[in-house]
């Protein structure tokens, strides 16, 4: 966690210690990486599902986990190895409040790990804005982020930021550059529905990346740039027609669909029942059918788990718009 | 030339003999392809240079090249060689009117040949826009782009749409797909300029593809496509400041520039004197400075013009806003 800078700003001014409240509880949203064509620089929140935090001010120093709910115990509760407390302590020590109090930490998990729906950046978003919260928010979203992505290269190895970035700005973001980091909302266009399916199969992150290959062909690189171009294109026009065409990923769904069963037959549903478009969410294995209505992303979801019943293959499935709020606190 | 479907759509009913014309002359604008982070996809129209044809209704059939000015005996007369006639009779041939009559094409060329500025293309736009417009314009620039696209095959042995589909439809494009053909007409900043240097060295648009290497990183591939989002979200935010941080080329730039003697002082002296961004202009020798004003286009192409001319480097150097129209008739 070293590589966050400290927010020296004068954030010490931003602190008022009357306000620091003694417990929040936040939420904090999925997130769809790659939005299809995007490979590693866009992606966008949705409404549900996501992870729940209950962070409470305590008298003895340190930052520890208390209980993690609906996690199958596959998450440590060390808190220099979980992201939630890991960045939570972080943000704390920057803002000079590590030696003055502790917290506590209650992780609920509402959606289901290594689905590729961002399961730790939803978990590390919701504590680092809890943490901004119970402090009297003194940082910014654009201060917060840093300490995401130090949490998602913690949880996962790497620090890309196009899962922790929608779930902490809401919406549809472009991470245009890393280094400095430039973090663009795109609009979101009114009507736009995913339609999520996380068939329980194993695809874990790390190994969903390893066959990906170092080098692609020009050409293919040429497709998709255009079709990333295409898609912002129409997230600010609200074509839809144009978001469709151009949400068509060459380079990383030919690689990473073979892992994800019936994946054909899956976008071949989704189609026929009227997406915009359909392709893997984040790493995978869970699938996202993009829609210009709520019933069209029902109808999808419903017709794919119809079929994934067939094959005997569980999954859960969401229906969501895009999410623009990012995390929220709760009662 | 037997790519091009067509145009069946009932284009009889659109044409009105008595509505076509004796003469009409004819310019068409220079173009900057690649937009520097757009390799293949993006393009804008500039004011000047750009290319004149003058096209004469005559009773022998046929479409006849009887002069081509400023080209130093470099273009080919022939009517099947010279991409303007080529494409003329194509399209004559398409409507139906090949046997009525035949066409004579004087073109004056006021741009250099191999400049990387879409020398080539500048004719071609002229002559297509040309006989439409003798024809009483029963053609869209929609229908008359796949005639340009096969021109520059004829032209340049390939049939990239960076340079024409900017030329013809003028301001930025994108060109999203080939296969089905799909143009994104993007938003023109105001006050975007561009200030060009043509240095006279000679790079042949054949030898500079070829030094691009088929397969290319995908981490600088993830790099160019953040930047092409960029780019895009900054033309449609009218950000100048994003538009100048995403016009950065880590794919082909790297490559070309090696070709391109005093790229880097160049470089250096654009971004002293507050270019937004620089790069070279499709595959160059022609290099380009997009300022956010036209006074600080002028000065960067006068600081590179006296930069050159101390190495005995002739060049030509140009200042323009973003062509927003395309092709116009002239008198």
């Amino acid at each position: 966690m070293n590589e966050v800078k400290s927010a020296e700003l004068m954030v010490d001014q931003r602190i008022n210690k009357d306000n620091i409240l003694n417990q929040v509880r936040v939420f904090a949203p999925a997130t769809v990486a790659n939005m299809i064509c995007g490979f590693d620089v866009l992606g966008f929140a949705v409404e549900a599902p996501g992870d729940e935090v209950t962070m409470t001010k305590v008298k003895q120093l340190g930052v520890r986990i208390t209980s993690i709910k609906g996690d199958d115990g596959r998450l440590p509760l060390d808190p220099e190895q979980n992201t939630v407390s890991a960045c939570a302590m972080k943000v704390l020590e920057d803002l000079g409040l590590a030696e003055e109090f502790g917290v506590e930490i209650e992780l609920v998990k509402h959606m289901p790990i290594g689905s590729g729906l961002g399961s730790s950046s939803a978990s590390t978003v919701a504590g680092v804005f809890a943490v901004n919260a119970l402090l009297g928010n003194p940082l910014t979203k654009e201060e917060l982020l840093p300490y995401c992505i130090e949490g998602e290269k913690l949880a996962c190895g790497h620090g890309h930021a196009d899962n922790v970035a929608p779930a902490l700005m809401g919406g549809i973001t472009l991470i245009r550059s890393y280094e400095p980091l430039d973090i663009v909302p795109l609009p979101v266009p009114a009507g736009m529905y995913a339609g999520i399916v996380f068939p329980h199969v194993d695809v874990p992150t790390r190994d969903a990346r390893q066959l990906i290959k170092e080098r692609v062909p020009l050409k293919d690189a040429v497709v998709q740039w255009g079709n990333v171009a295409g898609l912002v294109a129409g997230l600010y026009q609200n074509d839809f027609a144009l978001i469709g065409r151009s949400m068509q990923d060459v380079i990383i769904e030919p690689v990473r669909a073979i892992l994800i069963p019936q994946f054909a037959e899956m976008k071949a549903i989704a189609m026929s029942y009227g997406a915009l478009s359909f392709g893997i969410s984040g790493s995978g294995p869970s699938v996202v059918a993009i829609t210009q209505s709520e019933a069209v992303a029902k109808t999808i979801t419903i017709a794919i788990k119809n079929h994934l019943d067939k094959q005997e293959i569980d999954c859960n499935t969401y229906v969501s718009a895009v999410n623009t709020e990012g995390p929220r606190l709760l009662d």
